[in-house]
């Protein structure tokens, strides 16, 4: 990144206009930085528009990403990336826009592909569930997960071998099989801090899915398309575990991805009735789970902050800080 | 209404001691209002009576509203209405009731009807669930609503027309036959601005509802009495269409029911797997959903506001923005 | 207690390193109290070291506590009990640890026995679920305790008189059969305050647990291990009750135990799709399920105070005027 060009003075902070980008913003305004919204139609702009914290919304072709990159840069906008962003311009385009992006660039290509996220996971020294490479190992409940599942579609459970070899003949591309985790879903929230050189645990949270946390009284087959978030709090013998893995992942990625965390990222798990817990998925940037957090802020903040924060806040807050020491290429790539 | 006639400098916001109560008190007396609770027992009224910010707690004969309308005028009240309010005074009492009321009164009347409620909502162009006419036409899993329900109880859902005959055949009165939606339930809290000349998104919650939320194993009937809420942050990519439909309904209202939204109301809808959003309901009024933000506010109200508030707190908000600009009118029928 | 000799201005407050600790800690630094944590185990004590607000982290033989215990008393400490403290160090030590303690200390010994436990609720005139002291009498579903459950383990449904038979032919040591509740979960958090005379209502919160909460689809055992809790706001017109049974508590302690409240309880429940509510346990002294409002607050806090607070907090609230007021002796034992 070539931020030293940047003017401290009048950084602006930008993300794409979804997922999570309202607390990203008024985070950001909080903190003094000017806002850019791009949006992926006039729809969604007129409704970012409304909101008083958003100094500029933009409206964005998405296929051809590198010009907007470009205008971000020359207003001195530091890019939050997200899940939508990711999805809506793709890894390729991510991987080189020609804008400092907040974290480890690089991780976006290791997610898209389910194989190698696991491989990370498991050299963390992070518990995952088994995964079958042929149809002959399975020997009780799976999960499906296409490759580019995003959103809670592109994944499936088979109850045996004879459900399983069904519901893939109907599938085409890339899948993971994996062991089906029986316990509860929990998702934590981290942010790797350059600038107090730690990892801090931010929040938990639990997706709400359709139509599998609905009332379906075994009627349907379900389904996990991710609608919204609720709020959870971990039991707190649990937390040295949780943050344990959380630095894992952090130093897995510096030797195998070589690049450092900077800023939001999630492991998603299953805890099992013994408490142990299983990570099936993670995700290198912020995740819209944090937004339960929104204006006023996650309980887990007040274990480094003396008052509560989003995670919004926390970026903004991070940036600040290391614009004012003069780190902030510690933060982008 | 004649709040001409009111002195501005003396307002009193009162409502009914429960349902949202605590929560619309507590915000009257935090922008300085006076605040009285009409209870309809004892019981309730010594509940009331201990909360610092109430300072008159009445008691009184719902089956008699008008006097209590009348002495709550003479204070130079502005009635909050909600759910309880209008089921222990009954609907007609509530359009009559000669006192300041906060929103459009006339849509009290058209909620007592399942039917006209649905055919406000599909004018408004939101989706609803189909509904059927006669036993004949249903070929699936369709939910059953009393006129008149409340609070979750008057509902029941049948698997297929055999079992739906049959528990019809137990119920007397008026009733509609709903498609059963497959997804999982979201409520949508909005806030009609008169002052602001706009509709907010306030909140969002899922009711917690007994016995179907329970681990039951599928040993008893499912029931849906609501015994209270949990917050719901929402996918953010969902807020232009929740927010398109809640400004849609504040426009049929103008045009069918001829009045001015103004204050809380609610959508309350089924999210389905391809992400639509389906309306099966509405509150015209404040809904006990709201109650989950009481005290340190919504995620929500800092798109509008510089810091969280609660509904309570908007609610109070208004009316004194409305009293400083002379627009009281505008926010009671 | 002889905290007659201890120097107000120095107070400092202790707990162990689990459970709430974290709340506790942060709520007694903002009331300017030293804190302490005492931790089992290294691992423990790095976690909590890490944290601003706590300015000791001790690692203790918990199997000796009472040389802690004396420790803690020469540095001024109170010490405020939770359930893993209760469980680590055992009821016994916990009974007769010379450091001054929060709340009622004789309670844990009634909570050491099943039966004593639902003796003293239906004392309280608080409903409770029947229980059946032989195989015979069973004629429906039934949950089974053991003796010492903790955090959930050490329960299990029989669905049957055959299911159960089978199933306690399994297990070993002391139990109670209950009828099983149909409903939802509820736990009710109260605060008994010796400085303001009064018992608050303090938040209400559902546990979540694995795997009966998860993604099971009925294809394994239902197990009730408690991994995190979710905040829960009820209906308005519950709190009548749920105070007045949090007052009977008091009551029944005073009463039965012969000590008085102080500090932080629970009650925990079903609530049927009748609204009635059913207490099937409780717990004498801070639960986890606080922990959802740790560092914004409670709702229902405001109902007592003109912010919001949480359980840290508020004890820390208590300790301080209490010492102010020359009180401290009606908080400990």
């Amino acid at each position: 990144m070539d931020s030293k060009n940047y003017d401290v003075e009048k950084l602006a902070v930008a993300t794409v206009a979804s997922h999570t980008a309202i607390q990203i913003l008024r985070g950001a305004k909080k903190y003094g930085f000017r806002t850019i919204a791009v949006a992926g139609s006039e729809r969604a702009a007129s409704f970012y528009r409304r909101l008083w914290f958003i100094d500029d919304v933009w409206i964005a072709d998405f296929s051809s990403f590198k010009q907007v990159a470009e205008k971000l840069r020359r207003e001195n906008a530091i890019l939050i990336p997200h899940g939508s962003y990711v999805e809506y311009v793709g890894w390729r385009q991510a991987l080189e826009a020609p804008v400092p992006t907040l974290g480890c660039r690089e991780l976006i290509k290791w997610e898209a592909d389910q194989h190698k996220k696991m491989e990370l996971l498991k050299n963390a020294g992070i518990p995952t569930p088994r995964h079958f490479v042929s149809l002959d190992q399975v020997n009780g409940v799976v999960i499906v997960k296409l490759f580019g599942a995003k959103g809670g579609r592109g994944y499936f459970v088979a109850r045996d071998r004879e459900e399983l070899r069904r519901k893939l003949a109907r599938i085409d591309g890339d899948y993971i099989i994996q062991e089906y985790i029986f316990g509860v879903p929990a998702y934590y929230h981290y942010f790797a801090s350059p600038v107090y050189n730690r990892v801090e645990i931010f929040g938990a949270d639990i997706r709400y899915e359709s139509n599998v946390d609905g009332r379906n009284f075994g009627l349907v087959e379900p389904t996990f398309v991710v609608v919204g978030n609720l709020p959870l709090v971990l039991r707190e013998s649990l937390l040295p575990t949780v943050l344990e893995y959380g630095e894992n992942f952090v130093k897995v990625v510096r030797e195998m991805v070589r690049c450092e965390m900077a800023g939001p990222y999630c492991l998603e798990s299953i805890i099992r009735d013994d408490m142990s817990i299983i990570v099936f998925e993670f995700s290198g940037r912020i995740v819209a789970g944090t937004n339960i957090y929104m204006g006023y802020g996650s309980p887990y903040s007040t274990l480094y902050f003396d008052k509560p924060m989003d995670m919004g806040e926390r970026i903004a807050h991070e940036i600040r800080e290391a614009a004012v020491r003069g780190r902030l290429e510690a933060l982008v790539t």
